[in-house]
């Protein structure tokens, strides 16, 4: 059994898989980071990872995954490639050694997932996965609210997320459908901020994009989840925002209850004929700017101390049982009940 | 068949019946209303009758509703009794021809609103129920922006109320649940936003009052909503707040969305160690305050034009059948079609 | 000398001078009071008049405001006539021992003023100014705020009022100028919330509307006090708004500050296009409904208790005071002392 | 006379003077900007420059700012340190060629200030001074709607600022007074918005910190500007504040007005016992984040351009000039012209 050995938490050595849009802007969070120093980038398109290495002065450039997780220089490896990729090369990581920081899903598959999450059991080397919105200042605080018991017992939880792009069809197609690749973030947060939840039934339907429709998906949806404490739940979403990137969140409780919103993107307003205006977000990138450095910096942070990361592989399993659960619940119209999901019952 | 006709659409005769907390608001509101005038209050308290009398400077007070109602000074008769009572009165009021304004609902049974409603339409007299979200500023506007069709296609529907205080238990034996009771304006809202509903699923529990146990309700529900336009929609309650009185609703399209909320009561906002803070609305009576005085200037400026004011016994009973059908889902664990729920086949 | 003698304090006579939008506005809102009831109304207009004693039902129409103001059946007299009347019918009242409710100012003329002010205490009938900001429930709750001690000792006022539309030009010319007319709303909060001013400075131009220059006045200022505690103020005015009416006022000290600020007429924003919008207020009617109601309200519940009402009439004189002292700062481009201006050394 | 040229805009070499709480985080920004990578830190005290070595991963750590100016490895330099070593340390780098970003002033010195604008007009090294406010998102779309004429003719401006805690006396008596050191941020974007002022008048006070009335300063302002195009302006601040950081400005023209201001620091908001509540900024680094970030990206970016960044030395000249006229203004007890402030008449 491999194990995970850092020779010195103030100098991690970093290696980036994936050198595209969201690979960029990791490298250039990592260059940022105290204690962690890119020595390496690797992606197919040898040109991107080229300029991946230019942005961080790193070592190294290749388009070998393999070969830079082998990388004795390397302690920690950030994975950015497609989802596809992902249960491989965190697999190869573990039996490397080497800890993992990788975008989310580990698969879109349960038995693959639980396969990798019992191989992690076994190794002990530490493993983050990217459910950013768990390191957004909004979120933090309204998990410091929850966990405080300020909100007294959780009643009900309510999240929507409408997407500002709809994905090509392509994507639709190798995406799980829409619970699995988008409600996933909500289904992260009501496990996050409430907890588990017992059973779930969705609805969803083709409103106005007819290649979902074609890709057996669904562009608008709505699932309502019951806990395990009792508490009620519901996440909407639907796959274009004429209007940008808009999620809320609230959590409400016998107490209080806290929001989580985001409608003003920048810090001024402005009136004009009788009314106001402001700039909602774009989209995930400028909303979720600062969590996406926040979660590097708090994986960082948590292998230097010897701790364990989280969310880790054991988050993302439940996180994606519960998606398995509410499509399979508008695949089947009828209720299902979690513990009827399971890798060896996994549509 | 009895006809309503107005002898001054600038001098209207108005009778109020019931002289309670909402009665005396009522009638302090038709005080000020410049076509209105109160002639008569009735309460079965006859002292409070006198009250409500002396603030309006009426003419008489009486213990007895059925003698306001045959009162030739009487032209229109404002319903603010029990729910109980309801459906008689507006008969009473229909056979004598007199203009009607009620406090919702017609009934808490199917039948009954539906015999009532095929009364109303044989006699075309005036009748409006206080369906008063209908006439707040903020859902005016929301309404106007959808059908503008600013928002384009209405792609989602949300909504959720939660009261400040429980009601008694007598009351809550005797309100047809909170399907019935409360979750029935957002489903008015819904009919009045987006449009009529073909199907629902509802869940509800007891998480905070064992009261709604043996009162064999419940006092936190959610409910999908399928509009017939393919809209999907939900609906959450609670019967309680902490808080102070918290509704919400969302409408989204393809171009736009609206959201009509109240966080703040006052203009007034402080701050103090490193945060802000403001006041919340109480209860339904502050947040509610202007839209009961518009729904009755409404009413009255309707029947001194001759107009047919709005919404009527039709929305009443439409509104029932989808609180029906959601109480019905949340009782046989099972989505409920809106054509299932009709007056032979009421529960 | 005159005494002030209630036969009823639940059925207080009201005459009301004045029949035009505001004074109508006053009529309805003292039809809705619990212990008023209109007895006559007055106006040049006699048909104005008559529209009025319709709306609230009451007994009497005519042309002559004396006649009003001496008949029995009237306890109490709200004054909306010009501001150049209000001395000369508040002194009638006070020699009548009626009670008065008038629109501010009670005279432009700091003599003027004094006079009345001084015939006031002489009599000890019940007197109150509109200056309906102190009832609207956002200062209300600020003043709360302040007399609590929990903001601490107060350091800074700042204020800013835009109106909607610019004034005609003949009553620009018999308004006393902006300082008068307009930012003595923001120098009444200033007192108010904060205590009274020992100097001020001031500064004006004519940025957008000739016709201000023509009758010696300015349409844009600002002025600077110094308010005997030692706090730091600053009230600033405009005579238009493209976007609606602006009024916001602000009050920090040692340990919080409160902010009153009005930006949200209706209670639904949309979104559309990456930006989100709501509608302002259009101008002070709207945004001070609720408080020209309270204020009245306020009035009758005081005479009603045997209270002096307030705002009073040492309020207008130093309110007043406070304006001409900005006025003339304006006028002589340098700072002027409160104590310096005095009903002898008034311009 | 020496001339910047720039040897690779991919590839700038950048050295950091002052690796203190400011520096760092300075180091650590640059770390992640594409085009430049910090070749050395330099602070007198040897073990800070050695961690900021760390951080960036730089080549070398050194006591002596001089050396690293000389070094032919470098091509810029941002500079950290305490405000009485700007000057020279621009003049060396003037002098040596090397692209300068200074926090800002370049001197509390009028003349001094003067002689370093003469210098950089006959050198045209790239020279930004650290005026961080312009590059906020919230300041920079302020900027555009007032630019593109959306607003009209600008009519008036305010702006007011609070820090949250109060500086050291050492740090008072030689930080020039609160309006060369704290309200000087307000005069930068009262420039940058409305553009130039033609006279102040200005008010002080002690209100809470004696400390200040040692130190000749005075821990409450308001200042009156009048622009040259005729809008008149208002700056306030004080030097604590309970709340946190607390900013606010507003620009107000014919056809509208931008405000901006940041109430909130998460995305966080939550309620409890008929309230609401959030977070504030505790202190500018978590305001402007970003805009310290931004403003060094667009340093690099203009310099790798060859364009001239901005704001730079003039900027930093006219803004003192103004800043002094406000000091002046409170000394004195007078207005003060613009016109009257110049390095011969200094004070």
């Amino acid at each position: 059994m491999s194990t995970f050995t850092l020779r010195d938490p103030e100098d991690i050595g970093v290696a980036i898989l994936g050198a595209g849009r969201m690979g960029r802007t990791h490298i250039r969070t990592c260059a940022g980071i105290r204690n962690a120093r890119v020595v390496a980038v690797a992606d197919p398109d040898l040109a991107a990872a080229e300029r991946g290495k230019a942005i961080a002065r790193a070592e190294r450039a290749t388009a070998d995954p393999l070969e830079v997780i082998a990388d004795p220089a390397v302690d920690a490896v950030v994975i950015v490639t497609p989802t596809s990729t992902h249960a491989s090369l965190i697999e190869a990581c573990l039996q490397a050694g080497k800890a993992v920081w990788s975008e989310k899903p580990i698969a879109l598959d349960l038995a693959e997932t639980d396969r990798i999450v019992e191989l992690w059991r076994s190794t002990g080397v530490p493993v983050q996965l990217g459910f950013m919105r768990r390191f957004d200042p909004g979120y933090v605080r309204a998990k410091e609210l929850i966990d405080s018991g300020e909100l007294g017992r959780i009643e009900q939880f309510r999240a929507y997320s409408r997407d500002t792009y709809p994905p090509p069809l392509e994507f639709i197609r190798h995406s799980g459908g829409s619970f699995l690749d988008m409600s996933v973030h909500d289904f992260d947060l009501a496990r996050f901020l409430v907890g588990e939840v017992e059973e779930v039934v969705a609805w969803g339907g083709v409103l106005f994009d007819d290649r979902f429709a074609e890709g057996d998906d669904v562009d608008t949806a709505v699932t309502m989840l019951r806990f395990r404490n009792g508490a009620l739940g519901v996440v909407e979403m639907a796959r274009h925002s004429a209007w940008g990137y808009d999620i809320r969140t609230e959590v409400a409780g016998a107490n209080g209850k806290v929001v989580v919103d985001a409608p003003q993107k920048t810090q001024a307003t402005w009136s004009r004929r009788f009314g106001y205006e402001g700039d909602h977000y774009e989209n995930f990138p400028d909303r979720f700017e600062v969590a996406f450095r926040l979660e590097l910096e708090a994986f960082f942070a948590s292998i230097a101390a010897g701790e364990v990361p989280t969310p880790g592989p054991e988050d993302a399993l439940e996180t994606l049982r519960l998606a398995v659960a509410a499509r399979r619940s508008w695949r089947e119209g009828r209720p299902v009940r979690l513990d009827e999901v399971t890798p060896e019952n996994p549509a």
